[in-house]
């Protein structure tokens, strides 16, 4: 019943609070939630029901944050649900019950750090919870408000088409699925629509009936827009290049860089609404696309490469060893000074995108 | 309401899995929790109200160790509780709830390897609660079973009047209780009578009203039995010989001795009775003494050693450096040679003591 093993592949952000620690370069992913901030408020003030007895006859509030990674993000947006639901219990003259804020994420995630970081505001009591979100990690029905931000993009696992030779899918010489032929694209979109059916599946336990999500993720907007046609998706395809090019100096084997792929999937607003539909276990409460300052700051190759450093080095050292690290981002940050101006224009294609979902009570 | 910040003292049990580890010297715990699965085993099936609406209303079944440190032990004891309540719902033919279990600890206890070392058993889902245990961690009503395993002797502070060289309790030349004037005693006794007291409370509002809670910790048994004359209070006697030792060598300063003591009482029967009763929220249900196979082993002075040292390496190294270990402990095990036969004797009148309580309803 409680699957406490994981087999999904894990790369945690990159701990620690150093210069090259996720902590210290995710200002980007904070942007997001303090844009995410109004989403909030909004989905307590008006879908939240008080009166549903699966949540006025608990003692306590329980908030999950699903992909914490170590902070300090995950504090603004947990502090951003207890604020607004605080907030809708004096508004109706009643004192708000205690809050419960479950942190999870991989059994890898550093959880010391986390705890060493939780604010000494006292409104919440916190636990961490370790295990993929592509499973159940918490009991049936002992979640009243789920949150899941920046996170749901990483797919459980590469599709396994793409890493053979013999496929049509084989997605030699790329990392990703940027300008690649659509068997590639498409094993990719399967490997998205069944993992974000489990995650669906596995929340729908675990939320109370009438319950709130709130998920919050890079995606494609409404349209015609392709992904090789943003800002993450030229990002992805040039650290392809950049190791193609330590591949052609001999410091790692090409073939090396034919087995790595990067387990990420960008949908399309189309993609969720499709698969949650099917899913058939909530209901979309909003759907929108989020604006934020960091959204219109000038391209900035110093810290787009600590950025995306923070993110994938985990993933490249698994894969290629950390010696190669400063190398390929040397060579990462030359390409993208080269492609400035071409970013400067498709960058604002990127999108992030916020869900309302209300756990369906049937 | 929650406070999550914590201004007592912390030592935590020597982290990782390395051979000087806790994990690695802590059989000795072992032992205990093997022998106080009978203990859980009647407790459930004697004690616990499945027709208890607090009980029988949730959705999960929720368990809580406080002071969990770093495993194994915590596992095995977790895993009894589980087991014996899954027991007591097949024997009435219902089909047990889905378990949570929350491993409580400062939040500078290892989570990490704590996290990575849960069993796969796949029969609980497991959550990780930093925090002294000497205030509230958890929301109100939310545990049904409470665990505490030889974590109630930390007291959370050291009395401040020991360390006052004004004061009639000033403890020169000593870390501890043993062999020592009434006025040192007394102070320590009051020190934990508060600390228990504020334990009894906080999970006073934890437990559901009807819930069990379980306590292992060494202490005295009834009657006559002084400190200095128990295993334990030889081995901090001689913990502190050593340090004088070390400081009529020079390598560090008698007033450093002089600066240190442990934060630990080993209270005997009466004393736990006393607390409990005047805290008046928990009825005690069953009390006494475990005997297990650990208690019959002779005494042996490597083992003996490597168990203090992997207990007290933090917060010897807190206050003296870890400069001293080596050489502290090598003197250490040289005075435990000296005094076998003592001990042989001595060490048998340890006792390790179980109390079952149940939160009163009132």
């Amino acid at each position: 019943m409680a699957p406490t093993t994981e087999t999904q592949e894990a790369y945690p952000m990159k701990g620690g609070d150093g210069l090259t620690s996720y902590s210290q370069n995710s200002t980007y992913q904070r942007g997001v939630i303090d844009a995410a901030k109004d989403v909030i408020v909004r989905a307590v003030e008006e879908k939240l029901d008080l009166t549903n007895p699966n949540i006025n006859s608990c003692t306590s509030f329980r908030i999950a944050d699903y992909g914490c990674s170590t902070g300090p993000n995950t504090f603004f947006g947990m502090q951003n649900v207890v604020d607004a639901v605080e907030l809708k219990y004096h508004s109706i003259q009643q004192s708000p019950p205690e809050f419960q804020v479950f942190f999870n994420d991989h059994v890898d995630n550093d959880f010391n750090i986390l705890f060493k970081s939780i604010p000494p505001s006292g409104q919440y009591f916190a636990a961490g919870v370790p295990g993929s979100f592509y499973q159940r990690v918490l009991p049936k029905a002992s979640v009243h408000f789920a949150h899941c931000s920046y996170a749901l993009h990483w797919i459980s696992k590469v599709p396994k088409e793409i890493q053979d030779k013999t496929s049509p899918a084989w997605n030699k010489g790329k990392i990703h699925y940027t300008g690649v032929g659509k068997h590639v694209t498409k094993a990719y979109f399967v490997q998205f629509q069944k993992d974000m059916d489990i995650f669906l599946k596995s929340r729908a336990e675990e939320l109370v009936r009438g319950g709130l999500m709130v998920l919050l993720l890079p995606g494609l907007p409404k349209g015609e827009t392709l992904f090789s046609k943003t800002g993450a998706g030229m990002l992805h395809a040039l650290l392809g290049a950049s190791l193609m090019d330590l591949a052609k100096t001999g410091a790692i084997d090409e073939d090396k860089v034919d087995s790595f792929n990067l387990p990420q999937y960008h949908p399309s607003a189309e993609d969720l609404e499709m698969v949650i539909e099917m899913n058939n276990c909530f209901s979309i409460e909003s759907f929108g696309t989020l604006d934020h300052p960091m959204r219109h700051l000038p391209f900035d190759v110093k810290r787009t490469s600590a950025q995306v450093r923070a993110i994938m080095e985990a993933i490249v050292t698994d894969h290629f060893g950390s010696e190669i690290l400063d190398q390929l981002f040397e060579i990462y940050a030359k390409k993208l000074t080269e492609n400035y101006l071409v970013f400067e224009k498709e960058i604002r294609k990127d999108c992030d995108m916020f869900l309302v979902l209300k756990r369906k009570s049937y």
